[in-house]
C-alpha cells in the first residue's frame, strides 16, 4: 500500500504515451532560441505550441528593463505585499493594467491561477451563486471549489442554457456571478459575449470575462472579447495574466466597483503568496506599453492564425468554429494522436497534444498556438507537415483534400 | 447591494487602521536599497520584515545569472510545463534541490502557495485523512480545502495531541498525512519534530514538512528543521519555497517515495499554471548554490536572531519561545500595536503588523525577520527604538527592565 496507489490508473494511461521518442507530456526543450525557435531531442523545431501570441518574450525592451530592475532591486521581494509591503513597480503595474482597461481598480496575483483562485474563491461566499460555463479552464474550477458559493455550470458557450439556470435563481437570495472566457483555450473558440452580457442585464447577475487568451488578441485596442464585442460596460470584472500576450508570469483583475480594495485584506491567494520579483513587473509593464501602442502585433497574430486555420482545413482537417491563435486539429484515436504528435516534433513543428478526458468532445486534440513572431513560412511549414503525416498515417486521402490555392498572408 | 457588502465589518476594522501616517496593510516602499535598506514615505527605514533570512536578494552572482538567463531565453516560458513543455532549467533546479535534500525526486511549482495546495489537494484524496497543525499556514489549509481527504487538526505543536488524534483513526482505511512547519511564521517558534515523528512512525502515517522558514536556517547543512532533529528518514515530503532564503519565488516538494512523478499529471495547480521565468530558475539555482557553500551566513543570521530575540527579552517584552530568524513582540491592545508599528515606522524600523484573530492566542503581533545581512548595529538601531517607543506608549517601565549588557556578536 502507498499513498500514490490511487494514481495507478493515471500511471498506465502516461506510462503507454512513452513509447515513442517523446512524452507529449514531459518534453524538455534542450534550448530556447527565440520566440518560435527551440531545439528538442538535439533537433531544431518551430515552437508551435507556446501561448506567446505577440512574441513578447525576446522583446528588447522587456529585456532591458528586466535586467535593470534586477540589477537595482534585487532577485525577489521575499514577501507577501499584505505581510511584507509592495515595492513601487507593484503598484505601477496595477495602475497600467487600469488605465489600460479604462478601469478604476486593479490587483496583481503572482500567478494567473491564483487571478482566479483568488478572485473565485473570495468575491462569492455561502449564499452566493457561481454560474460557470462547462468547459472552465481548471484555475476557475478550482477557485470555485476553494470557495463557498453554490456552483451551477452552464452548457459551454450557449447564452440560452445560461438564461434558463439564472431564471431557476430569479427569486433566490444571494449574489449571482456569471464567469466566461474570452478566448477558450482548447479550441480557440470565443463566446457568444454580446449573448451573455444580455442575459446578464436582464437577470440582475455580475459577470467576469477571463481574458487570458484573448488580451492583447482581440479588439481595436487589445483589451479582448469585451472590447470586440462592444460590451464592456456590462463587464464587472476582468481577469487575465502575463504569461500568454505579455510574456511573463502573473495575473491580474480589474474592476470598477466600488469597495473592490477591500480585497487585499480577504483574498488569501493574494495575500497569503510572495509578490512577484521586480524583473516580472518591469518586463510586464513594458510588454504592455508594447501591446497598447503596436496594433501591428495584432494584425500580424490575426494573419498567422488565419493562414495557419485556413491551410489545417484546406488539406481536410478538422479545426476549431473560429480562426484565434489557438488553432486545434481534433482527431478521432488517442493512440493515432500520439503517433501524429511525435511525428511532427520529429518533423521540426513542436505543438501541445491534449487528451481525453480533458478535451471538449472527448476527442483528442494537437492544439497550435501561433505568434505575431512566427513568420509564414514558419506557419506553411507546420501545414505542409500536417499534411504529410496526415497522408502517412491515412486520415488524410493520399492527395490533397480540396487543391487550394495558398493563402498569401498579404491578402488577409 | 453591492457583491462587496459580505466585507464590510472587515472594511471598519482596516479603514480604522488608516487614521495614521501608515496603514500597515498597504506599505509601498519608495525604493529599495539593498537586503536591509529602503525607502519609505519619504524615510529611510531599516528592513525588518521581509523573509530575506540570508540576505541573497542582492547577490551578484544571481542577479548576474538572472541577467544572463534573461537576455539568452527571453522574458518568461508562456505555458505549463505538462501542456506547453519545460526549458532545460526547470529540471536542473529540481535534480539540483533533489540533490541539496538528498533525495529522488522534486517537483518545482510556480509559487510556494501552489506547492503546498497542489500537494496536499492531490496526494491525499476522498477516503484518506489529513492532519494538520491548527496553526498551519493559509496555503496549508487552503489545500486541504480544495483536496477531498477528511482534515483533523491537532493542538499546535502538540505530539500527544497528535498521537490521541491519529490512535482513533488506528483501524480507519485511507492514507494518514501529518503536516507540520519547521518554523512557525508568527512567533517564530519551532515545531517539535522529533517527538512528531515517532507518533508517525508508531502510527504508521506519512509526515510532511513544510520547511519555508526553516530552509538555509536550521540544520548543519541548511536542510532545515528536519535535519535539525535527525529525523530525515522520517519524512515522506519536504515542501519548501524560494522566496525566503533563496530571493525569489516559487516553492517545491521534494521526496523519495517511488511513483512520485506521477503528481506531474496529476496535481492541478502544478498542471495549469505557466512555469516559473527563466531568470527566476537561474537566480535560485545560484541562492541554492550558495546557501549550500556559504555556512557563515547561517551563523550570522543565528547570531542576529539572537541579538534582536536577547534585546528585546532584556528590555522586558514578552517575545516567542525559540530563538529564530522570526522574532515577535506580543501585545495585548490592537490599538496599541497599531500605534507602536506607526512610532517604528517613523524611527527608521520597518517590520509587519499581525493582528488578531489570524494570530497565535488572538493577541497583537509586531513580527521582525532578522537577515544574515542585517549589522549588529542594524539589530541594535532597532532594540534601542523598541525600548523608546515602549517607553512612551507606557508598556515599558520609563527605566530599561533589566540592565543587561549588549548581546556581542561574535561570542554567539
Amino acid at each position: 500500500m502507498s499513498i500514490f496507489d490511487k494514481f495507478d490508473h493515471l500511471r498506465q494511461t502516461y506510462d503507454s504515451l512513452g513509447d515513442r521518442a517523446h512524452n507529449p507530456f514531459s518534453v524538455s526543450f534542450d534550448r530556447i532560441e527565440s520566440a518560435t525557435e527551440g531545439v528538442l531531442g538535439g533537433r531544431r523545431v518551430i515552437l508551435l505550441g507556446t501561448n506567446n501570441y505577440l512574441g513578447l518574450t525576446f522583446d528588447q525592451h522587456g529585456i532591458d528593463e528586466a535586467v535593470r530592475a534586477v540589477q537595482t532591486l534585487g532577485t525577489g521581494t521575499t514577501g507577501s505585499r499584505v505581510a511584507n509591503g509592495s515595492y513601487a513597480g507593484h503598484g505601477a503595474l496595477e495602475r497600467d493594467l487600469a488605465a489600460f482597461f479604462g478601469r478604476r481598480h486593479c490587483m496583481v496575483f503572482s500567478t494567473g491561477y491564483q487571478a482566479n483562485l483568488g478572485m473565485l474563491s473570495t468575491i462569492v461566499g455561502r449564499g452566493d451563486h457561481l454560474i460557470l460555463d462547462s468547459d472552465s479552464h481548471a484555475s476557475i474550477y478550482d477557485g470555485a471549489r476553494l470557495g463557498h458559493a453554490e456552483v451551477i455550470r452552464f452548457r459551454h458557450s450557449d447564452p440560452d442554457d445560461l438564461y434558463k439556470r439564472l431564471r431557476r435563481l430569479k427569486d433566490v437570495p444571494g449574489s449571482k456571478l456569471i464567469v466566461a472566457e474570452g478566448i477558450y483555450s482548447m479550441l480557440g473558440d470565443v463566446a457568444p459575449l454580446r449573448e451573455i452580457a444580455a442575459v446578464k442585464r436582464e437577470m440582475g447577475a455580475y459577470l467576469m470575462v477571463d481574458e487570458a487568451h484573448s488580451m492583447g488578441v482581440l479588439g481595436e485596442h487589445g483589451r479582448g472579447l469585451a472590447e470586440a464585442a462592444g460590451v464592456e460596460a456590462d463587464v464587472d470584472f476582468i481577469v487575465g495574466t502575463f504569461s500568454k500576450s505579455l510574456g511573463s508570469v502573473g495575473g491580474f483583475c480589474v474592476a470598477d466597483l466600488d469597495g473592490f480594495d477591500i480585497l487585499r485584506v480577504a483574498c488569501r491567494p493574494y495575500m497569503f503568496t510572495a509578490s512577484l520579483p521586480p524583473s516580472i513587473i518591469a518586463s510586464t509593464r513594458s510588454a504592455l506599453q508594447r501591446l497598447d501602442r503596436d496594433k501591428g502585433l495584432r494584425t500580424q497574430l490575426m494573419a498567422n492564425a488565419t493562414q495557419l486555420h485556413g491551410g489545417l482545413r484546406a488539406l481536410g482537417l478538422e479545426v476549431g468554429p473560429h480562426i484565434s491563435p489557438v488553432v486545434s486539429v481534433a482527431l478521432d484515436e488517442p493512440e493515432v494522436a500520439v503517433r501524429f504528435w511525435n511525428a511532427l516534433v520529429e518533423g521540426g513543428v513542436y505543438l501541445n497534444l491534449a487528451l481525453p478526458p480533458a478535451t471538449p468532445s472527448s476527442r483528442p486534440l494537437l492544439r497550435a498556438s501561433v505568434s505575431a513572431a512566427h513568420s509564414p513560412r514558419q506557419i506553411q511549414k507546420a501545414v505542409d507537415l500536417f499534411g504529410e503525416i496526415g497522408r502517412e498515417l491515412g486520415i488524410l486521402p493520399a492527395e490533397p483534400f480540396v487543391e487550394l490555392p495558398r493563402i498569401a498572408v498579404g491578402a488577409v
